[in-house]
Protein backbone atom coordinates (compact mmCIF):
# COMPACT_ATOMS: atom_id res chain seq x y z
CA UNK A 1 0.00 0.00 0.00
CA UNK A 2 1.16 3.34 -0.36
CA UNK A 3 1.67 6.37 1.90
CA UNK A 4 -0.79 7.93 -0.67
CA UNK A 5 -3.28 5.18 -0.58
CA UNK A 6 -2.82 4.78 3.44
CA UNK A 7 -3.83 8.48 3.71
CA UNK A 8 -6.77 8.25 1.52
CA UNK A 9 -8.05 5.26 3.37
CA UNK A 10 -7.37 6.75 6.71
CA UNK A 11 -8.71 10.88 5.88
CA UNK A 12 -12.65 9.72 5.84
CA UNK A 13 -12.65 7.87 9.93
CA UNK A 14 -9.95 10.31 10.60
CA UNK A 15 -12.98 13.36 9.38
CA UNK A 16 -15.47 11.55 11.25
CA UNK A 17 -13.51 11.61 14.25
CA UNK A 18 -13.03 15.19 14.06
CA UNK A 19 -16.71 15.88 13.64
CA UNK A 20 -17.59 13.56 16.39
CA UNK A 21 -15.69 15.94 19.01
CA UNK A 22 -17.00 18.53 16.95
CA UNK A 23 -20.42 17.21 17.93
CA UNK A 24 -19.31 16.53 21.78
CA UNK A 25 -17.80 20.19 22.33
CA UNK A 26 -21.12 21.79 21.12
CA UNK A 27 -23.36 19.22 23.06
CA UNK A 28 -21.37 19.95 26.10
CA UNK A 29 -21.48 23.90 25.34
CA UNK A 30 -25.07 23.75 24.75
CA UNK A 31 -26.57 21.80 27.84
CA UNK A 32 -24.04 24.28 30.08
CA UNK A 33 -24.94 27.93 28.54
CA UNK A 34 -27.95 27.11 26.10
CA UNK A 35 -28.25 26.01 22.54
CA UNK A 36 -28.79 30.64 22.28
CA UNK A 37 -25.43 31.44 23.42
CA UNK A 38 -23.23 28.50 21.85
CA UNK A 39 -21.17 30.09 18.78
CA UNK A 40 -19.20 28.25 16.00
CA UNK A 41 -15.89 30.49 17.63
CA UNK A 42 -17.08 29.20 20.67
CA UNK A 43 -17.37 25.58 19.68
CA UNK A 44 -14.00 25.75 17.58
CA UNK A 45 -12.04 27.08 20.54
CA UNK A 46 -13.58 24.41 22.38
CA UNK A 47 -12.18 21.47 20.14
CA UNK A 48 -8.88 23.30 19.35
CA UNK A 49 -9.47 24.12 16.05
CA UNK A 50 -9.15 27.82 14.34
CA UNK A 51 -12.91 28.82 12.80
CA UNK A 52 -11.71 28.46 9.41
CA UNK A 53 -10.72 24.83 9.63
CA UNK A 54 -14.11 23.98 11.56
CA UNK A 55 -15.76 25.38 8.62
CA UNK A 56 -14.44 22.23 6.67
CA UNK A 57 -16.48 20.17 8.94
CA UNK A 58 -20.11 22.35 9.45
CA UNK A 59 -20.71 25.40 7.37
CA UNK A 60 -22.65 27.12 10.11
CA UNK A 61 -23.36 26.85 13.84
CA UNK A 62 -27.02 25.74 13.17
CA UNK A 63 -25.51 22.66 11.22
CA UNK A 64 -23.80 21.30 13.62
CA UNK A 65 -26.96 21.64 16.29
CA UNK A 66 -29.70 20.15 13.57
CA UNK A 67 -26.95 16.96 13.48
CA UNK A 68 -27.47 17.04 17.51
CA UNK A 69 -31.49 17.56 17.39
CA UNK A 70 -30.98 14.49 14.78
CA UNK A 71 -29.33 12.80 17.44
CA UNK A 72 -31.67 13.33 20.22
CA UNK A 73 -34.40 12.57 17.76
CA UNK A 74 -33.28 9.18 17.68
CA UNK A 75 -32.82 8.71 21.40
CA UNK A 76 -35.94 10.19 22.09
CA UNK A 77 -37.64 8.03 19.51
CA UNK A 78 -35.80 4.51 21.00
CA UNK A 79 -37.05 5.92 25.16
CA UNK A 80 -40.50 6.68 24.33
CA UNK A 81 -41.15 3.25 22.05
CA UNK A 82 -39.96 1.39 25.04
CA UNK A 83 -41.74 3.56 27.39
CA UNK A 84 -45.42 3.33 25.58
CA UNK A 85 -44.84 0.00 24.90
CA UNK A 86 -45.02 -0.76 29.13
CA UNK A 87 -47.05 1.85 29.91
CA UNK A 88 -49.70 0.33 32.54
CA UNK A 89 -52.67 2.53 31.29
CA UNK A 90 -53.85 4.69 28.43
CA UNK A 91 -52.79 7.61 30.28
CA UNK A 92 -49.36 6.89 30.89
CA UNK A 93 -48.99 6.36 27.40
CA UNK A 94 -49.29 10.12 26.65
CA UNK A 95 -47.21 10.97 29.73
CA UNK A 96 -44.35 8.59 28.48
CA UNK A 97 -44.05 11.22 25.83
CA UNK A 98 -43.64 14.13 27.88
CA UNK A 99 -41.31 12.80 30.33
CA UNK A 100 -38.87 11.20 28.03
CA UNK A 101 -39.14 14.99 26.40
CA UNK A 102 -38.48 16.41 30.34
CA UNK A 103 -35.42 13.96 30.37
CA UNK A 104 -33.89 15.77 27.24
CA UNK A 105 -33.23 18.86 27.99
CA UNK A 106 -30.83 19.75 25.01
CA UNK A 107 -33.11 18.22 22.99
CA UNK A 108 -36.11 20.51 24.22
CA UNK A 109 -33.85 23.26 23.84
CA UNK A 110 -33.29 22.56 20.09
CA UNK A 111 -36.74 21.80 19.28
CA UNK A 112 -37.48 25.51 20.86
CA UNK A 113 -35.06 26.86 18.11
CA UNK A 114 -35.61 24.37 15.28
CA UNK A 115 -37.88 26.44 13.56
CA UNK A 116 -36.93 29.93 14.03
CA UNK A 117 -33.53 29.59 13.91
CA UNK A 118 -31.76 26.17 12.99
CA UNK A 119 -33.44 25.40 10.01
CA UNK A 120 -33.14 28.84 8.62
CA UNK A 121 -28.89 28.75 8.17
CA UNK A 122 -28.70 25.40 7.30
CA UNK A 123 -27.70 24.01 3.64
CA UNK A 124 -30.49 21.72 1.79
CA UNK A 125 -28.60 18.47 2.70
CA UNK A 126 -28.69 19.35 6.32
CA UNK A 127 -32.04 20.52 6.35
CA UNK A 128 -32.83 17.46 4.60
CA UNK A 129 -31.28 15.09 7.24
CA UNK A 130 -33.14 16.85 9.80
CA UNK A 131 -36.19 16.54 8.34
CA UNK A 132 -36.35 12.57 7.16
CA UNK A 133 -35.25 12.01 10.98
CA UNK A 134 -38.52 13.85 12.31
CA UNK A 135 -40.61 12.21 10.08
CA UNK A 136 -39.10 8.78 10.86
CA UNK A 137 -38.83 9.16 14.49
CA UNK A 138 -42.61 10.77 14.51
CA UNK A 139 -43.80 7.82 12.47
CA UNK A 140 -42.44 5.49 14.56
CA UNK A 141 -43.71 6.56 18.08
CA UNK A 142 -46.71 7.21 17.07
CA UNK A 143 -47.24 3.63 15.80
CA UNK A 144 -46.30 2.57 19.16
CA UNK A 145 -48.61 5.31 20.47
CA UNK A 146 -51.52 3.88 17.78
CA UNK A 147 -50.94 0.34 19.65
CA UNK A 148 -51.34 1.14 22.77
CA UNK A 149 -54.34 3.33 22.70
CA UNK A 150 -56.88 1.43 20.38
CA UNK A 151 -59.02 4.03 20.89
CA UNK A 152 -57.36 6.77 18.58
CA UNK A 153 -56.42 6.42 15.17
CA UNK A 154 -52.98 6.51 13.83
CA UNK A 155 -53.71 9.97 12.26
CA UNK A 156 -54.59 11.32 16.05
CA UNK A 157 -52.09 8.55 17.45
CA UNK A 158 -49.60 11.53 15.08
CA UNK A 159 -50.75 14.38 16.13
CA UNK A 160 -50.65 13.43 19.63
CA UNK A 161 -46.67 12.87 18.87
CA UNK A 162 -46.15 16.06 17.11
CA UNK A 163 -48.00 18.15 19.68
CA UNK A 164 -45.85 16.45 22.55
CA UNK A 165 -42.54 17.89 20.70
CA UNK A 166 -44.07 21.34 20.09
CA UNK A 167 -45.14 21.83 23.69
CA UNK A 168 -41.70 20.75 24.55
CA UNK A 169 -40.24 23.58 21.75
CA UNK A 170 -42.74 26.10 23.12
CA UNK A 171 -42.66 25.53 26.91
CA UNK A 172 -39.18 24.50 27.32
CA UNK A 173 -37.60 28.14 27.15
CA UNK A 174 -40.89 29.63 29.18
CA UNK A 175 -40.27 27.10 32.09
CA UNK A 176 -36.30 27.78 32.02
CA UNK A 177 -36.60 31.53 32.35
CA UNK A 178 -33.20 33.75 32.23
CA UNK A 179 -32.31 35.51 35.34
CA UNK A 180 -34.71 38.55 34.67
CA UNK A 181 -37.31 37.18 34.03
CA UNK A 182 -37.03 34.62 36.90
CA UNK A 183 -37.02 37.45 39.22
CA UNK A 184 -40.22 38.79 37.93
CA UNK A 185 -41.56 35.94 38.57
CA UNK A 186 -40.98 35.96 42.03
CA UNK A 187 -42.41 39.84 42.57
CA UNK A 188 -45.29 39.55 40.23
CA UNK A 189 -47.99 37.32 40.84
CA UNK A 190 -49.94 38.10 37.47
CA UNK A 191 -46.28 37.51 35.70
CA UNK A 192 -45.92 34.43 37.44
CA UNK A 193 -48.93 32.74 35.71
CA UNK A 194 -47.81 33.36 32.76
CA UNK A 195 -44.62 30.97 33.91
CA UNK A 196 -45.70 27.37 32.58
CA UNK A 197 -44.05 24.51 33.92
CA UNK A 198 -43.52 21.99 30.91
CA UNK A 199 -44.76 18.74 32.73
CA UNK A 200 -47.59 19.29 34.22
CA UNK A 201 -48.80 21.70 31.57
CA UNK A 202 -48.14 18.95 28.46
CA UNK A 203 -49.34 16.53 30.07
CA UNK A 204 -52.95 18.19 30.65
CA UNK A 205 -52.94 19.39 27.16
CA UNK A 206 -52.22 15.88 25.49
CA UNK A 207 -54.93 14.05 27.77
CA UNK A 208 -57.38 16.94 26.59
CA UNK A 209 -56.11 16.94 22.84
CA UNK A 210 -56.46 12.51 23.03
CA UNK A 211 -60.15 12.85 24.90
CA UNK A 212 -61.22 15.50 22.96
CA UNK A 213 -59.61 14.95 18.86
CA UNK A 214 -62.55 11.98 18.55
CA UNK A 215 -64.93 13.64 18.57
CA UNK A 216 -64.12 15.96 15.39
CA UNK A 217 -63.95 12.82 13.33
CA UNK A 218 -65.55 12.81 10.02
CA UNK A 219 -65.22 16.55 10.26
CA UNK A 220 -62.71 16.89 7.63
CA UNK A 221 -63.09 15.53 4.06
CA UNK A 222 -64.45 12.29 4.97
CA UNK A 223 -68.24 13.71 5.90
CA UNK A 224 -69.64 10.46 4.88
CA UNK A 225 -68.24 8.99 8.09
CA UNK A 226 -70.50 10.97 10.18
CA UNK A 227 -69.37 13.12 12.86
CA UNK B 1 -41.15 81.16 30.35
CA UNK B 2 -37.00 80.49 30.00
CA UNK B 3 -35.91 79.11 27.17
CA UNK B 4 -34.49 76.27 29.02
CA UNK B 5 -38.14 75.52 30.35
CA UNK B 6 -39.28 75.38 26.96
CA UNK B 7 -36.30 73.11 26.10
CA UNK B 8 -37.94 70.73 28.71
CA UNK B 9 -41.41 70.82 28.24
CA UNK B 10 -40.48 70.14 24.43
CA UNK B 11 -38.19 67.53 25.56
CA UNK B 12 -40.13 64.83 26.56
CA UNK B 13 -42.26 65.32 23.27
CA UNK B 14 -39.45 65.13 21.17
CA UNK B 15 -38.29 62.02 22.33
CA UNK B 16 -41.73 60.27 21.94
CA UNK B 17 -42.00 60.97 18.38
CA UNK B 18 -38.36 59.51 17.77
CA UNK B 19 -39.20 56.79 19.98
CA UNK B 20 -42.12 56.27 17.54
CA UNK B 21 -40.39 56.57 14.61
CA UNK B 22 -38.29 53.91 15.73
CA UNK B 23 -40.80 51.36 16.25
CA UNK B 24 -42.68 52.25 13.16
CA UNK B 25 -39.30 51.56 11.22
CA UNK B 26 -38.54 48.69 13.01
CA UNK B 27 -42.32 47.03 12.42
CA UNK B 28 -41.88 47.46 8.33
CA UNK B 29 -38.24 46.20 8.35
CA UNK B 30 -39.92 42.77 10.51
CA UNK B 31 -42.68 43.15 8.09
CA UNK B 32 -40.91 42.90 5.23
CA UNK B 33 -37.44 40.95 6.14
CA UNK B 34 -38.73 38.66 9.50
CA UNK B 35 -37.81 39.43 12.94
CA UNK B 36 -35.20 37.11 12.88
CA UNK B 37 -32.95 39.59 10.64
CA UNK B 38 -33.64 42.52 11.92
CA UNK B 39 -30.58 44.23 13.25
CA UNK B 40 -30.59 47.38 15.70
CA UNK B 41 -27.73 49.01 12.91
CA UNK B 42 -30.21 48.13 10.03
CA UNK B 43 -33.20 49.95 12.62
CA UNK B 44 -30.85 53.33 13.11
CA UNK B 45 -30.27 53.46 9.24
CA UNK B 46 -33.76 53.17 8.50
CA UNK B 47 -34.52 55.72 10.78
CA UNK B 48 -31.48 58.24 9.89
CA UNK B 49 -29.63 57.83 13.56
CA UNK B 50 -26.45 57.02 14.43
CA UNK B 51 -26.58 53.69 16.55
CA UNK B 52 -24.91 54.98 19.67
CA UNK B 53 -27.56 57.46 19.21
CA UNK B 54 -30.19 54.67 18.66
CA UNK B 55 -29.37 53.14 22.40
CA UNK B 56 -30.47 56.65 24.29
CA UNK B 57 -34.29 55.23 23.33
CA UNK B 58 -34.15 51.30 23.35
CA UNK B 59 -30.82 49.32 24.55
CA UNK B 60 -31.26 46.50 22.12
CA UNK B 61 -33.14 44.80 19.56
CA UNK B 62 -34.92 42.86 21.79
CA UNK B 63 -36.78 45.84 23.58
CA UNK B 64 -37.69 47.68 20.89
CA UNK B 65 -39.60 44.09 19.48
CA UNK B 66 -41.01 43.72 23.05
CA UNK B 67 -42.68 47.16 22.56
CA UNK B 68 -44.26 45.93 19.12
CA UNK B 69 -45.10 43.12 20.78
CA UNK B 70 -47.07 44.91 23.22
CA UNK B 71 -48.80 46.58 20.67
CA UNK B 72 -49.40 44.46 19.17
CA UNK B 73 -51.48 42.36 22.10
CA UNK B 74 -53.33 45.32 22.31
CA UNK B 75 -54.71 45.13 18.65
CA UNK B 76 -54.83 41.09 19.32
CA UNK B 77 -57.05 41.98 22.62
CA UNK B 78 -59.16 44.84 20.69
CA UNK B 79 -60.30 42.41 17.70
CA UNK B 80 -60.43 39.10 19.30
CA UNK B 81 -62.62 40.28 22.13
CA UNK B 82 -64.76 42.23 19.54
CA UNK B 83 -64.77 39.07 17.20
CA UNK B 84 -65.61 37.05 19.98
CA UNK B 85 -68.51 38.94 20.94
CA UNK B 86 -70.58 38.51 17.59
CA UNK B 87 -69.20 35.10 16.82
CA UNK B 88 -72.27 32.91 15.53
CA UNK B 89 -71.10 29.88 17.34
CA UNK B 90 -69.78 27.83 19.96
CA UNK B 91 -66.64 26.46 17.55
CA UNK B 92 -66.61 30.12 15.69
CA UNK B 93 -65.61 31.36 19.33
CA UNK B 94 -62.63 29.42 18.96
CA UNK B 95 -62.05 30.22 15.48
CA UNK B 96 -62.12 33.76 16.07
CA UNK B 97 -59.20 33.67 17.97
CA UNK B 98 -57.16 32.00 15.07
CA UNK B 99 -58.64 34.18 12.43
CA UNK B 100 -57.89 37.19 14.57
CA UNK B 101 -53.94 35.68 15.12
CA UNK B 102 -53.66 35.12 11.51
CA UNK B 103 -54.47 38.58 10.41
CA UNK B 104 -51.38 39.62 12.66
CA UNK B 105 -48.40 38.33 10.63
CA UNK B 106 -45.86 40.30 12.79
CA UNK B 107 -47.41 39.87 16.11
CA UNK B 108 -47.25 35.76 14.98
CA UNK B 109 -43.47 36.05 14.38
CA UNK B 110 -42.85 38.06 17.27
CA UNK B 111 -44.81 35.44 19.70
CA UNK B 112 -42.62 32.71 17.78
CA UNK B 113 -39.21 35.21 18.94
CA UNK B 114 -40.38 35.85 22.73
CA UNK B 115 -39.66 33.00 24.53
CA UNK B 116 -36.55 32.06 23.25
CA UNK B 117 -34.79 35.64 21.93
CA UNK B 118 -36.62 38.70 23.18
CA UNK B 119 -37.53 38.19 26.73
CA UNK B 120 -33.61 37.20 27.04
CA UNK B 121 -32.04 40.29 26.26
CA UNK B 122 -34.16 43.10 27.32
CA UNK B 123 -34.24 45.31 30.81
CA UNK B 124 -36.54 43.97 33.80
CA UNK B 125 -38.65 46.92 33.29
CA UNK B 126 -39.18 46.06 29.63
CA UNK B 127 -39.78 42.65 30.05
CA UNK B 128 -42.16 43.54 32.89
CA UNK B 129 -44.00 45.81 30.67
CA UNK B 130 -44.36 42.86 28.14
CA UNK B 131 -45.16 40.26 31.02
CA UNK B 132 -48.18 42.54 32.29
CA UNK B 133 -49.54 43.07 28.93
CA UNK B 134 -49.20 39.66 27.89
CA UNK B 135 -51.23 38.72 31.36
CA UNK B 136 -53.81 41.50 30.84
CA UNK B 137 -54.65 40.92 26.80
CA UNK B 138 -55.16 36.80 28.21
CA UNK B 139 -57.31 38.08 30.83
CA UNK B 140 -59.75 40.27 29.24
CA UNK B 141 -60.04 37.78 25.88
CA UNK B 142 -60.88 34.87 28.15
CA UNK B 143 -63.35 36.58 29.97
CA UNK B 144 -65.07 37.14 26.23
CA UNK B 145 -64.62 33.55 25.19
CA UNK B 146 -65.74 32.64 28.97
CA UNK B 147 -68.82 34.59 27.99
CA UNK B 148 -69.13 33.08 24.78
CA UNK B 149 -68.70 29.59 25.81
CA UNK B 150 -71.15 29.14 29.21
CA UNK B 151 -69.81 25.29 28.52
CA UNK B 152 -66.03 26.35 29.49
CA UNK B 153 -64.80 27.28 33.35
CA UNK B 154 -62.52 30.79 33.09
CA UNK B 155 -60.00 28.68 33.61
CA UNK B 156 -60.64 26.35 30.60
CA UNK B 157 -61.06 29.28 28.43
CA UNK B 158 -57.58 30.97 29.88
CA UNK B 159 -55.89 27.85 28.70
CA UNK B 160 -57.54 28.13 25.43
CA UNK B 161 -56.64 31.55 24.47
CA UNK B 162 -53.02 30.64 25.85
CA UNK B 163 -53.07 27.87 23.29
CA UNK B 164 -54.07 29.93 20.81
CA UNK B 165 -51.18 32.12 21.30
CA UNK B 166 -48.93 29.51 21.98
CA UNK B 167 -49.41 27.59 18.95
CA UNK B 168 -49.49 30.99 16.75
CA UNK B 169 -45.53 31.13 17.44
CA UNK B 170 -44.80 27.59 17.30
CA UNK B 171 -46.37 27.19 13.52
CA UNK B 172 -45.91 30.41 12.28
CA UNK B 173 -42.53 29.96 11.35
CA UNK B 174 -43.04 26.12 10.39
CA UNK B 175 -45.55 27.49 7.87
CA UNK B 176 -43.52 29.95 6.65
CA UNK B 177 -40.40 28.37 5.75
CA UNK B 178 -37.60 29.72 3.92
CA UNK B 179 -36.67 28.98 0.93
CA UNK B 180 -34.37 25.99 1.27
CA UNK B 181 -36.95 24.13 3.42
CA UNK B 182 -39.84 25.20 0.39
CA UNK B 183 -37.80 23.63 -1.74
CA UNK B 184 -37.58 20.77 0.25
CA UNK B 185 -41.32 20.42 1.17
CA UNK B 186 -41.90 20.88 -2.57
CA UNK B 187 -39.52 17.61 -3.53
CA UNK B 188 -40.34 15.34 -0.71
CA UNK B 189 -43.56 14.37 0.41
CA UNK B 190 -42.51 12.28 3.73
CA UNK B 191 -40.75 15.83 4.89
CA UNK B 192 -43.72 17.72 3.17
CA UNK B 193 -46.51 16.10 6.12
CA UNK B 194 -44.03 18.11 8.67
CA UNK B 195 -44.92 21.70 6.88
CA UNK B 196 -48.10 22.67 8.91
CA UNK B 197 -50.52 25.08 7.96
CA UNK B 198 -51.49 27.69 11.07
CA UNK B 199 -54.97 27.93 10.58
CA UNK B 200 -56.50 24.46 9.82
CA UNK B 201 -53.81 22.76 12.38
CA UNK B 202 -54.59 25.51 15.10
CA UNK B 203 -58.71 25.56 14.96
CA UNK B 204 -58.40 21.69 14.88
CA UNK B 205 -56.48 21.82 18.01
CA UNK B 206 -58.52 24.17 19.70
CA UNK B 207 -61.61 22.40 19.12
CA UNK B 208 -59.69 18.88 20.29
CA UNK B 209 -58.87 20.92 23.39
CA UNK B 210 -62.49 22.59 24.37
CA UNK B 211 -63.67 19.59 23.79
CA UNK B 212 -61.56 17.40 25.56
CA UNK B 213 -60.53 19.91 28.53
CA UNK B 214 -63.95 19.30 30.57
CA UNK B 215 -64.05 15.84 30.79
CA UNK B 216 -60.50 16.57 32.86
CA UNK B 217 -62.34 18.38 35.43
CA UNK B 218 -62.26 17.20 39.21
CA UNK B 219 -58.42 15.49 38.27
CA UNK B 220 -56.18 18.32 39.68
CA UNK B 221 -56.37 19.56 43.20
CA UNK B 222 -60.42 19.58 44.21
CA UNK B 223 -60.67 16.04 43.37
CA UNK B 224 -64.30 16.60 45.97
CA UNK B 225 -65.81 17.70 42.78
CA UNK B 226 -65.60 14.45 41.00
CA UNK B 227 -63.62 13.71 37.72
Amino acid sequence: MSHKAFLRARSPEHKQQRREAILAAARELALRDGVRTVSLGGVAAAVGLVKSNLARYFATREEIFLELAAEEFRGWEAAAVARVAVAPGPESVLDALVETLDERPLFCDLLSHSATTLERNATMEAARAFKLQTAGSFAKISAAVAQARPDLTGDEAGELVAAAAGFAGLLYPAAHPPPVLARLYAEDAAVAALCFEFVPVAKRMLRALAAGLPSLRGEQGDSANGG
